[in-house]
């Protein structure tokens, strides 16, 4: 498949979210969980202060699909180590099922790798769920090491209630 | 403890970055690891393009110790979630052995969660070792859950040198 890999931009939003979507589905996430908008992903990916990286996978224009062409992305941030400097978080790395299988997601990824060595990351972090052996597989195979099995690490989060919670209780 | 709980300035550094060794130490992780330098650590906090927040914890002028009376610290960064939008990631909580158990800790996570709150933060997340029971009764005590252990999430990293590798491969 010879995908382009391109940056997005504000017009891909809209089959990003949809993209999302359809993750959240796979996952069994309740559709409350999605908080993001199109006009949240527009304004946080496109404003004043863009606060994720994201590229996308497109067809060429012959083979273009119902969603205008894009069959893919990844989006990242970044994150600081206290140890490393400035890491890559990939929060997304996604390939509609039809496509994969065809080294788009691996093309997806050197795209944000690149991005990230240029912007001077040390490091490339990712959460996994155990029970998607592909993607695992993939990783691996990019020289990705699995940190909650080898030392394990464990990733907590505070939902918005608790850190709310949590940040009212700051007096200073 | 009547600790005040202020942001960390330029001058903090060099007390913040031996305390990132001391934990270093304390996670037997060797010394090659800790990439980051005291000028790394200026210009990324307080340089043109900051790239993390930091709070400290300072014990009042009449009990100061030879650290300058800095006792603990919060550093955190911004991730992006395409499910959530913006969260906070904090990356290290320390409180110095000796200080512990005065809730030093909870106020400096208090404080780093009423900064993100304000930046329009929708959730947090930690990675926690799974030896470190304490801190996970404390973070569990805050309102926080196990990912990893609820859902199965596992941490990947790819280091700097699979990184690189992954980057040259990306001919876009």
């Amino acid at each position: 498949m010879n995908c382009i890999i391109r940056p997005c931009t504000v017009k891909d939003c809209k089959v990003i979210l949809q993209f999302i979507k359809e993750i959240a589905v796979h996952y069994r996430v309740p559709p409350i969980e999605v908080k993001v908008t199109l006009e949240v992903l527009r304004e946080d990916g496109f404003g004043a202060q863009p606060q994720y990286d994201c590229y996308v996978a497109e067809l060429p224009p012959q083979q273009t699909n119902k969603e205008g062409g894009i069959v893919g992305y990844v989006l990242s941030s970044f994150t600081y180590s206290a140890w490393k400097g400035r890491n890559l978080y990939v929060d997304n790395l996604y390939v509609q099922p039809q496509f994969r299988g065809q080294q788009i997601g691996k093309r997806l990824i050197e795209k944000a790798a690149q991005a990230a060595v240029a912007k001077g990351c040390g490091q490339l972090r990712m959460h996994i769920a155990k029970w998607k052996t592909n993607e695992m597989g993939f990783l691996a195979r990019q020289g990705g090491q699995d940190l909650t099995a080898k030392e394990g690490w464990s990733l907590f989060h505070l939902k918005e209630d608790a850190l709310r919670r949590l940040a009212a209780r700051s007096k200073f």
